[in-house]
């Protein structure tokens, strides 16, 4: 949609509202590529320019994104809402959402935030390596109390962890994600029992020595390949893997280790499939919801799919594993084929996290879900974090964490506030299989393409049915529509069973 | 000097210029971090947003920094101009500068000279190499009646290539560069016939199959030795090297050619020079005139004293000509030690400035310097530039230009209205050499200091002398002060001379 169909003249409140949403939209971008160069080129000591000069940016996009002109121009088109086209209708639902947002909350508080998560990091650097809960449970607990206010602010003062989750994926509600990850847990226990059963067991901790160089122009190739346009996209180094910007110019990065190549490798695959989805979200529309995510649920979904359904299957390897075989020859010397895809496929309990495999993944999810919602609805205190951690990871992955630096203090993500943003990933997980189940009815064959190294097919099929879509459904929507059938974990749990149960105990 | 110094109070007229100058600097700043970005990594279709992001910054900086708080805060500060100390005062006469040139242009003004800017730049990219002077005459012309109406609106209605001029480098007038270019042309005439009799050749061109990689390491230890620092700045490739940030953050850029070894490697040290003086300014006053740099003359004279005076020396290549060897033994295999040096100080006429020695150099920016001021003052027509820049070529150089290509067309500045930027390049030269012919009397033997790879004698005498002052004093009162000698073209020709003719006719 051009903004040339909204409107014939220059002062309508439709063209108000697009020029303003544009003009904090771009305001907002320069400040993500201040991000960028922050975590990819910043020179040491180059910190204290770099904060004035993102202070000042957040400052300006703040100013951008609350001017009182668009509550007006959003008032006079909600007046008349229904006159509205269906795009029309979309822009305005969802600029009132973000309006709001920045609206509604006092600058003071939000002020105490940001100070508060700079002086909580900063604790949380310090107390993950000391294993010291204790030091960092103070800042935990102001920033239990900021997120209820937060959410009293904004109306959900009586569902304070609904309202968190609505930030990142509207639409959902603890009580609905609690149904789905219900079901999959009960579904993913045996698996995982039948797995850790099993005898076969990968050989990735083997693969050592592989050159930053190649695994540089591997990783290249095969993102490439996979569509991502290095014309309007570039991938870099950086500390901790993202992927940052807009579809006119995105940026990912990746970190290698010689000796840890599948890390970097799908990690990079991860960013691409987020990288795709900004490249296909409508050009023309950036600047406003239109143009923009459905949500991170929906955004996690397209990295999980084009990291685990396509990178981690046989078919792409078939592809791949001659070329990679080409650039490691030593490295892969006393690697068969099987054994390298269940390298590649290796599944192994974790107490980390990021390093767990798609199975364990969902586990580590539910558990932070589980204390995110106790956390927030009052019902646990900070105090006791570290015991109910302890004994929901012996209930979900079999056994207790030996200290809370392998524990509670693992992710940065509370220290933030983020509360809310964790059930993102396993709900991406299961859109992803649902959406690829979907694929393989709508398109069968199309994995069978992947042995040719090609997947156009597949992202004709994504850009279509999601990355066009932008905003215009909330995710649970959108997932019913492109599916045929409401979000659920039984696609995430066949595919799971078909893939490994299958590799472990076929 | 710290902010704390000039005041006790938050709400001094000296506080709110000092706050609305940071402001405006940050804003800047940010700017250039997008163009550095443009340059160094913006993927080649990923113009547009950069294209939206640089207009927005650019109208935010011009927001900031004609704040009419500012206006009346100077105003105040002016009416009690006696009673502030003298850095005050230095900071109330240098912004007053600056805000009036952004308040005095009428906006319209200011968007027509951009978007002939752009246009001409356009038309410039197609006409050079196509040999097209007409195709680019009438943006030439529209650009001088826009300068002379740039300098009316300033109050120099009468001297509009004196305006020109002080943009760059304040104090200087075209009756005082003539005089001084003059001086220069008499005693560089025989030199360059000496030069040019001399059966002496350079194997500049033998030099080839330098690796890059190798090239990247040796210009970073070279630019590190000099005192570079590092964490405060990088290095990057880009299409046209260049150097911008501030003292924060620094980044330099160059451009590696496997078989022109010289060119990024001097290119590299130049921008050292001009990053060096940049680091070197008061750190605590990036923000106001105190912190920032006495003109583009005073620069120039960084760069290309360390480019040329030390990098070119015979002590420097004592010290870095084994390194070099270590690094490039084959490629230097047939080049004795006076053959590098040779090379390295080669002299040959070119019809190319960005390709032309130290000595030519000037000739190129005096035939410049003469055609913009008869330009500017309405003796010479646009139509009838390349044939006055035929005459003076010959007249300077010897030889007429083949076509306009290789002459009117070459440089980029005019297609961006921006005459009274040459004369720079030679002013630098010629403070370089003087500030040089100072430093070997206060600091005896210091050029036996590079033997060792030991810059830091002469850098600590530059910080004092020169970096730390920041705009304190206009170029050319700051020449005297460090020299004890009004600015003359004396210690340059003296300099020339001295390495040259003893090299090419010793």
């Amino acid at each position: 949609m051009r903004r040339s169909e909204f409107c014939q003249f220059m002062s309508t409140p439709f063209d108000t509202l697009h020029a303003k949403l544009t003009r904090a939209h771009y305001i907002s971008s320069v400040g993500g590529l201040l991000g960028w160069d922050e975590q990819v080129n910043l020179p040491p000591k180059s910190s204290d320019i770099r904060a004035e000069q993102m202070s000042l940016l957040a400052e300006l996009a703040h100013e951008a994104s609350s001017d009182p002109a668009i509550g007006s121009a959003l008032k006079e088109l909600e007046a008349g809402f229904d006159a509205l086209d269906f795009d029309q209708q979309v822009i305005v639902r969802e600029a009132r959402r973000d309006y709001d947002r920045v609206t509604k909350l006092p600058a003071e508080f939000v002020m105490e935030k940001a100070r508060l998560s700079s002086a909580a990091y900063h604790a949380w650097t310090e107390a993950k390596p000391a294993n010291n809960f204790v030091g960092f449970a103070p800042y935990l607990e102001k920033h239990v109390e900021l997120a209820k206010r937060e959410a009293a602010y904004m109306g959900w003062g009586d569902r304070p962890y609904d309202y968190a989750i609505s930030q990142f994926d509207p639409g959902f509600s603890a009580e609905k994600i609690d149904a789905l990850f219900g079901e999959l847990k009960e579904g993913l226990v045996p698996l995982v029992q039948k797995i850790n059963a099993s005898p076969v067991q990968a050989k990735k901790s083997l693969l050592k020595g592989f050159s930053i160089e190649n695994q540089r122009k591997f990783l290249e190739e095969v993102t490439a390949a996979l569509g991502f346009d290095y014309e309007r996209g570039r991938i870099d180094v950086s500390p901790h893997p993202f992927c940052s910007g807009s579809g006119a110019d995105v940026r990912m990065t990746t970190r290698f280790d010689a000796d840890d190549p599948l890390s970097s490798l799908f990690g990079s695959i991860h960013e691409t499939g987020h990288g795709l989805y900004e490249q296909g979200l409508p050009q023309a529309d950036h600047a406003t919801p239109l143009g923009q995510h459905a949500g991170m649920g929906m955004h996690e979904s397209q990295s999980r799919m084009w990291e685990n359904q396509v990178g981690r299957s046989r078919e792409f390897w078939q592809r791949f594993e001659p070329r990679y075989r080409e650039l490691f020859p030593e490295q892969l010397a006393g690697f068969s084929s099987e054994d390298l895809y269940l390298a590649i496929n290796a599944v192994e309990p974790t107490f980390i996290r990021v390093e767990a495999d798609e199975i364990h993944y969902n586990l580590h999810i539910i558990l932070r879900f589980e204390l995110e919602k106790r956390l927030l609805s009052g019902d646990l205190a900070v105090v006791d974090l570290p015991q109910a951690w302890g004994d929901l990871c012996e209930e979900l992955l079999g056994r207790r964490p030996a200290n809370d630096t392998e524990g509670v203090l693992q992710d940065v993500h509370w220290s933030g506030g983020m509360f809310g943003y964790f059930p993102s990933y396993c709900l991406g997980n299961m859109i992803a299989a649902q959406n690829w189940a979907a694929v393989q009815t709508a398109l069968p064959g199309v994995v069978d393409d992947f042995k040719q190294g090609d997947f156009s097919r597949l992202l004709a099929w994504l850009r279509t049915n999601v990355h066009t879509q932008g905003r215009r459904y909330p995710a649970l929507e959108l997932v019913k529509r492109v599916t045929g059938e409401p979000l659920s974990p039984k696609r995430l749990l066949d595919y799971l069973e078909d893939r490994y149960g299958a590799l472990y105990c076929g």
